[in-house]
């Protein structure tokens, strides 16, 4: 039997441990908090962020990470991107030697510009054969409610991402591809709340589904041109972990992303959109290390540059808009 | 001046006519009916199709093509699908030697499975190289009402691509990309009609933004296997006439194919569904000719194959969405 450790009792992380548990692995997810590990424990249920939902009997909840590791064949991360570093340090003398990384977590890391399998990879010190990535359109609330989904299981090694697979392959209800790009899948996963920022915006204004295809199709160019820079194979954008987590995000009115373009669309200003936003929007972040990236490899973005000039230089959504479209003429495909 | 002869006065025809007229060409919009023709000249709007949309003063009307046809560099052609070879025939005698012709029509001809530009090529005896395309995420009538859009304007000869960008770009309202994919293109506007059929059945379902997502996502890589098939380039179906106008047609409440699918999810017979939709869905006889042609080839087309399944031959909703999630674990990427 495989032994999962998944550390993140997030609404993804439980969702995944969920998943692998039902597929028959000896799951143990790990958790901070004492009160909410014991009520999983007891309950079966983790009424922060999946009320309502039954986890099975056999998921196991612990704040231990060194009962999570004791034997794990696969360590799942599904922790905050920019807490990554600071707990995995805590966590890797109980790692197991062979054990694969696998990370959930759609992030760039802050000053460094690292994706997180780079972080794991520095700081668990493995090769990248043992780092997975899993992404794709996987809204946690959908598939806990036993709504089809499938996601794009990458590794560098294809054995590796074959075994991730199959235990994580729960059908009909989770469909897992495989995909040797992590580079490009973690990207996508990176790139796409900038896009749904520039997508809710326009919704913001009142523009139809011409524009948001239009804003999609063009982001996913520069999705492109930024990871054939890096090293990306421009394929995976068309994929589940580009396109298909990119449109899941731009239609969903769960995402945070959207709607804080939305507000800014409206005509709110920058300081009242950030009063009115709860949790912040990753794509607010994340569009300045984007276009850092992007201006470090001379890669063309012009989406991701009005979005930074709207949400930080106090750039206005019509002069955004009149920008994009006066550009010169262009083939489709270029940078890539 | 550039003389343009455009033939087809519906909504995207008169359109794009309005767009070619403003960006400073000499344009003609041919239609059969006397009493839409005249009230176009006479009223400068086309109330069938745009009613309130004022049409520029320049665009002339007419109901005969030899003067439509006089001195035409461009002829676009914008009739459905299945009467352009008839109504192509009748007018090649007076198309001007050395005109390039443009098709803006998405479909397949039923019988012979040809393309438009194929049936252009065939009965008007041009070569390639004077024959382009135009498709995109281009609901006709959120660019009547002077939302920005971008579009590909596709040729096999490319200094051909660029006049026909150059006549019809103008910005910040409409923004045309050049692509030399001509066969992509093409096939990218006749399979989306198939997939907004499947995400309309998802959608009617209960189901939320994973499952379009997925669908739309693994869509777009049956276009993909199936114009690798016939010569195309993968990466056209990454761009705006893939997926693009996939995302647009699948969103768009305005979608005949998408409402017909949700009716069907929803639990309608396919004779009740007939019964309640007024206007053809376009996919509901090319999902037959495509997977016709993807058996010709060999290419796996299982989203198509459920879509006829559902539509034609009694499979239920519960039974396709059965089928495609448990169909063996695979690479995200084969056949490509």
């Amino acid at each position: 039997m495989t032994r999962v450790a998944v550390f993140g009792p997030g609404s993804w992380g439980t969702t995944f441990a969920m998943i692998l548990a039902e597929a028959g692995n000896e799951v143990t997810l790990w958790g901070r908090r004492p009160e909410q590990m014991e009520a999983i424990e007891r309950t079966h249920e983790n009424a922060d962020y999946l009320p309502g939902i039954p986890l099975p009997p056999t998921l196991r909840a612990t704040t231990d990470p060194e009962r999570a590791l004791d034997g794990a064949d696969f360590v799942v991360l599904c922790v905050p991107s920019q807490t990554l570093r600071a707990n995995l340090a805590a966590w890797r003398e109980h790692i197991p030697r062979g054990a694969v990384l696998v990370s959930l977590m759609k992030g760039i890391e802050l000053g460094t510009t690292k994706r997180m399998s780079e972080v794991i990879r520095e700081v668990a010190e493995v090769p990248e054969e043992r780092v997975a990535v899993v992404s794709g359109p996987n809204l946690a609330k959908e598939i806990a409610q036993r709504q089809p989904a499938a996601t794009v299981v990458a590794c560098a090694d294809e054995s590796v991402a074959e075994k991730l697979q199959a235990i994580c392959h729960l059908p009909p209800w989770f469909r897992p591809y495989t995909n040797p790009d992590v580079v490009g899948v973690e990207l996508g996963g990176a790139v796409k709340n900038v896009i749904a920022l520039a997508v809710g915006v326009s919704a913001g204004m009142g523009m139809g589904d011409n524009v948001s295809a239009m804003l999609i199709t063009r982001g996913l160019a520069e999705m492109q041109r930024l990871g054939a820079a890096l090293g990306a194979d421009p394929h995976t954008f068309a994929g589940l972990a580009g396109m298909g987590d990119l449109v899941a995000t731009c239609n969903s009115p769960l995402s945070r992303n959207r709607t804080f373009g939305e507000n800014l669309g409206r005509g709110m200003t920058l300081a009242e959109v950030v009063a009115a936003t709860r949790q912040t929007a990753e794509g607010v972040k994340s569009c300045e290390s984007v276009l850092a990236l992007a201006r470090k490899h001379d890669v063309e973005m012009p989406i991701t540059e009005v979005v930074v000039g709207v949400v930080h230089d106090g750039m206005s959504p019509a002069e955004a808009g009149m920008l994009l479209m006066s550009r010169s003429p262009k083939p489709e495909r270029y940078g890539v």
